[in-house]
């Protein structure tokens, strides 16, 4: 049995005496032991990354990132491996697991543009012979705090540019499915991150206060659940950091009388059920303008689960595998019961389903329900599982202040071939990221991840331009030399361009 | 007697029942009463600006940008009158009132900008005919907490660009000073600010936290001491709402052996005695390498402060007015006090000048200490009065260990000739604002203003490009529209551009 | 009767030997004598640019900017008075020349974010201890040639931009209709431009190629036909120059079946017959798909133009005035004859037109073809007069087809409902300026204007951002300092950073 | 005997009936023949990229790059073949080739930055519910023309950013070594650019001649001498092409008495004689101010120059390779004879050097002037071969004067340690590219490159950020939807934000 330790200052440790299961959840089998790092063993990494940042922070950008470039290769190199780590356990379809990676490349790719990046501001002439500059320098040592169910992509959000920018780096990863990020670490350090500029540690909440607490962590990024990500930033921030921290969704789908039903079918049933629905970004909810356009798509959503595979992820047959854990199918099955009870229809129930070979695994087949109405839990809370809402509504304002009202504001999108219709929504809807007919409007690397109200506590998105900000702060300079001939008085009044 | 109340959706109201004393500092006589706003007064405030803000936000950028060109023109129409009520109150002089004035006018002319700071970023074909774009949206209402020490200059570092942005404000100035602020505000409704966008609330602590924890304030803006700044952070950013927390400052000048020690002193005495040492900028401590360098430059500062005038600040022939309040001349007397107790050597004392004249005003005189160690609390604590300490070195890395070790990073500057010594200092300091052969390295209106440390809370700068992105939040759009001959299958797994 | 001189050196001069008639085309009497100037009093006016740039070069951006503050101040209390110029020498009515006043202004605006617009590219560290940076430094003496159609706009889209980044200019506006152009640049010396930074010279080719060949000279700025601005660029950079020429243009809309027809007709007349269709961005083609549609839109602009109100400009009832001259006039009436000739339906007359105490003015009233085919002379040149052709085709792909195969590409838009129709529009246009239900899509003041094809001579466009460019030349300077214990052998090798 | 021909539409051809011979300049022996492109071959290669071009533009930016990280990994791999094939034809020692050739891996390096690099500028309400932005769009097919002196480098400036941004291209390399520029598109085409995308046309005047007058070619970079980039500015131009043309240069060394003379002899010994002076950022002439510096200067020049090794490239002890030909070697060594007549003293006479086992080779040693005067025409000129001029003035104003009345304004650099004298330097020096205590100040690839006056003819630099603008156009659209309850009447007015 493999216990999964700790990667601080390039070496490999395991001596933590508190340990976690990692559970395969298709087959609810023992994968692994991880340690879960006490404060003693996050202080190391810390003081690792402390000690490692003077060396780091001086080595020019050009050669900080041409190690990004070497870990795009690496990366594309140990795909399949990868892959098979995020499949075993986190339960995934690795096609699935193959996107997720290829979207932390992505990222990775975004940071090789360091130099572009991190270019600051100058300025001749501000007053007569005075110069002045701004400077992006790093912050010293970050940390970032990161969930299971994109447990390759949220690290590289994250640590290639912080790093990038000159920072050192504690990551804590999920305890539920370590390895990937562990892996993907050591390949950092393979592309020649040198030890100590990147740390990881596993852990549970004992790890993370301590990262929220430690004085020489100067910002800490977080991908949670909202209640977490609350307390994250309040904690953090109080200890005087800065902190970005990203939580939880409720992502509707607006569905106008105009659209193409059968693009839009195909883009929820990849939005609502890939990766079982555990997607912060995950469509759960279907606001349909008009009871014509809401009944064919119920058909075509029914039409289309029929025909739906789910099972083991390491089979390329299938569309969908587990839930994340015995415990999160329960809580989820019990999401599909209690909308049963708040009177929502149940057009399709996937409770009870039993995969071939894999009977003890956490499976929950795909899930329907037509006229859910605001007020219901199941459109109240985040569910995170495979179950889609359908709502009815008779007006697209109608759909839009559903959408606005709901607490969370991630990500939203809008299925029409009318460009005032797309426009008006983009523009007034309440949420950070817009799909116009894009089910997953999950923003490109070179733009920025963040959604609005309660998905996101701090001013600053995750990775793309909104990340270099992040990770660096702004340094001022203005200059002036004195001239031989040059002799002033004091000036006792505010200094200004009058 | 004049009683100051509020600005609260276009009026003037003055309802409150517990009111302060605002003073001139030059007499200590009573000037005006001013309202201390109740909660509820600050919740009919920020309801003013709720119910303002659909309607202002969807007033074109540009439009919103030529209000400011009026506002520019008539704070340039009103300056004599401001700077009047700047003495009055605060006790600078007039001409470093003017100093003041212009900066704010500084960042109104760089508010007229708008239209080219808000432009987002688009980009054509992220995928096979997607769009994507990211917009800079505002965030509905704003907050800005000011201190004393510059009554016009501090607010006009927030709600011109806050406003521009499309956000709504509510504005709490210092109630010791709080005129100009109104003033002004009352100037930016007659260039044509809507009611209701903009409102000002006097008042305390019971103001200022009603302001940081009504849900709907979305971004709190502070400018004071550290302590208040870690509590503004704590507290706003536990409320979950996004907030920058601009706190006190130890600013020191580093004195290099080749400096051109004339302009050296002459730039020590506006920065270290300009505005009586009450600016988050000043120079309060000046590091000599070299005890040449130090014997020479305390001759020159004694010969310069010899000559130096202090008096009421309406008199332009004066060169520094009073402290803002007899207890914090107290407190800055104190603290020269204590120097000598500490074994500091007190050069020149300032403390028992009388003015002919203003004989009750909160006058000390410009104080020099030299010999002034680490360790001492005239180095670790921000005096915030005309105090000048200056230590000696034998290294310049003896001084930017000084530096370096403070707890504060406010800003910073190096007297010297040669290139490499001022490159060094600017590169690995510890100090979010540099100057090199300038005293008071306030950054220019396009620049952005913040310390490092315990300086600032928070990730973005105070005015300049950092405010944009401050009350702004990032709405990113992804858009395809489907062609008639497009029928596309589902897509389970995570989209990417493989 | 006046004689119109120049503005050479901060002086009006008017000593030229040859000068030409000034026409007011609503009567065709003379206004007023405009001198011609000679090579050698352009010569003048070049020496006052080349004396006056040391010193304004060194003056501060702000200080620059603050003129363009007070230049649209000036240029808003003026308006009137600049606008009665227009219309006595141009012909347009006042309310369209007040439109072009104020997108003029609206340039100056832009020209007032000089300081972040100047800002250059910083990099710490480009190798070890080794800091880059770019800045955009002024040029020296620029030159504007500019149209008779907006004599006030177009000026200001150079001069104020030039002018602030620190270069001198000599402008030479168009002799139909100098006043305007002249009136500007006095009020620009009233802001604060030093004599000698602005001048204008009247004249024709012998001062055009003054210009074009004086090695003093560094850039050229042309708007006008595109037979001239060929000869510009080539002349222009045949002596080393920089040049931008902005040519003719053959604007079309593409009509789709479900364009809202009521919008498109009234766009479609402002943007064909506003300013008599004498503008490079005047809508002169429209193409339908389908004959439905077509038969619709004939109707309703038939309609339309029934309605339109002709006459003299200073009349505000009046929706179009005069061609700029009786030739004119003529060659316009000539192409009317010749599609007739050619076999287009000639649905709408406009010639003969007799204006009431007008008798004299170059009057024609708004014509309308239809059924006009490509290869027909009345689509292949730009005819610049208010005649609008409608062609009828049956596809989007035949409609941009006729577009993209004609030589100009100046501007066009699409006028439809369908994002996806927009979309392929705009990509797949080979045009510079698109407008998506927006007939006259001229770029707003932040943006930049520009046509492709022979529609435009050079490499960045004119106002907005790309003016900044072009008005300046970039300087990149790498900086190490030596420290004194730092001794390195020679490097034969090319350097970098391996 | 090889034949060197073409690369067209992803085939290798050579069917040409003129040939050129390529000799090694180390031992004037004939390497291979190559051939010299008819009218009717460089139209075919023109053909296939215009063929190539609609498919090419259409592919998403991100996957453009992606083949960029394909040919720095490529590049990188094959770096030792392509070094080789530098030194056997152009001459230079491998390890100089090697550092050409990193500085061109740098430039791919930067063009994998494209996603981030083609970001548009999107505004959101530029009038009520009306957006417009700017897209930067290919221009279709361009050209580059390259000189001898870096076969590898210069082309990397041009076509992977050109190719990146989505055009198509023709590179006509020298054809004196045209193995290295072939060999890397060759490399292109591996690592993913499709046939036609990429073409090599090898040939002289006839070649150059096509692609500066063939319509189907929309854009022209070249490098070469000031005489034919103005013909190839006044040529490409003519026929209404975009055209950036770099010339020749005559770069300055300014050394104030305070400089580390060391360092700067040192600096001064790779920029004069490697790559044996044939480089366009070398430094031909060291301006000296006062007696003492000149005479220690000298005196550390003649002990180095001593020590230089003078040899076959291959050799790695070797600091210095031959000159390009028999021809040039004649014409260098006579602008050294010309040197003694005109009256400057010849120092170190590199004439007569004989290379062991090399005697054939166009070897010239190192050669060194002091007490040059303006006026001679080895300072007019430039040489182009191991020559360095010493001219001594007394004050740093005559440095700077004889700098600037010069007719080319490339490069130049200043020793100092002195702040004010630097930032004066750089700041009034007439010169495109300037270092400080930098000898060789080429911009870093993230940067562009570009001299003034004489240097270069076009108003946008080499690769970096400028290149990007110079290889797209601006497209801007401005888009509005029609809502359907809205009618509006039409506007004849000129359309602006009153």
């Amino acid at each position: 049995m493999q216990t999964i330790g700790h990667l601080i200052n390039g070496e490999r440790v395991a001596e933590d005496t508190r340990t976690q299961e990692v559970i395969n959840p298709s087959t609810n089998q023992l994968e692994a032991r991880v340690c879960l790092a006490s404060k003693a063993t996050v202080e190391t990494a810390i003081a690792a990354a402390e000690a490692a940042y003077p060396a780091w922070r001086a080595v020019p950008p050009i050669k900080r990132a041409r190690i990004m470039f070497r870990l795009k290769d690496l990366l594309e190199q140990n795909a399949n491996k990868i892959c098979h780590l995020l499949t075993c356990e986190h339960g995934k379809v690795l096609n699935d697991a193959m996107g997720e990676l290829q979207r932390g490349i992505e990222n990775v790719e975004y940071v090789c543009s360091l130099p572009e990046l991190l270019k600051g501001e100058h300025c001749r002439d501000v007053g007569p012979a005075i110069d002045s500059w701004s400077e992006f320098q790093p912050l010293g040592v970050c940390a970032g705090i990161t969930p299971f169910n994109f447990p390759a992509m949220v690290p590289l959000w994250m640590w290639p540019m912080a790093v990038a920018c000159g920072n050192t780096f504690v990551l804590k990863p999920s305890e539920r499915d370590p390895s990937a990020a562990l892996f993907i670490a050591q390949l950092g350090l393979e592309a020649g991150i040198p030890a100590g500029v990147l740390n990881v540690v596993n852990g549970d909440k004992e790890a993370v206060d301590t990262l929220l607490t430690d004085p020489r962590v100067q910002a800490v990024s977080f991908v949670g659940s909202t209640p977490v990500a609350k307390y994250i930033y309040a904690t953090g921030c109080a200890a005087g950091k800065r902190v970005q921290a990203f939580g939880g969704a409720k992502n509707h789908a607006l569905i106008m009388p105009d659209a193409d039903l059968d693009n839009a079918a195909s883009a929820l049933m990849g939005a609502a059920y890939g990766s079982c629905g555990e997607r912060c970004m995950a469509i759960s909810v279907a606001v349909v303008v008009g009871e014509q356009a809401a009944d064919a798509l119920i058909d075509k959503l029914k039409t289309q689960i029929a025909t739906l595979k789910v099972g083991d992820g390491r089979d390329t047959a299938n569309d969908m595998g587990p839930l994340i854990s015995s415990a999160h199918l329960e809580k989820v099955t019990g999401y599909v019961t209690r909308g049963v009870e708040e009177g929502a229809e149940l057009v399709v129930d996937g409770r009870g389903l039993v995969v071939d070979g894999f009977e003890q695994g956490n499976y929950l087949g795909a899930s329907l329900f037509d006229r859910v109405k605001p007020g219901m839990a199941i459109h109240a809370d985040e569910i995170f599982g495979p179950v889609l809402c359908v709502m009815r509504v008779d007006t697209m304002e109608q759909a839009m202040e559903i959408i606005n009202n709901h607490e969370y504001g991630n990500g939203t999108c809008i299925f029409t071939r009318d460009g005032e219709a797309a426009r008006y929504f983009a523009d007034n809807i309440k949420v950070g990221m817009v799909g116009i007919n894009v089910p997953l409007p999950v923003p490109v690397a070179y733009h920025s991840f963040g959604g609005w109200k309660q998905s996101l506590f701090g001013d600053l998105h995750a990775y793309g331009p909104d990340s270099v900000r992040f990770y660096t702060k702004r340094k001022t300079i203005t200059q002036r030399w004195p001239a031989s001939d040059v002799r002033e008085g004091a000036q006792f009044a505010f200094p200004s361009n009058r």
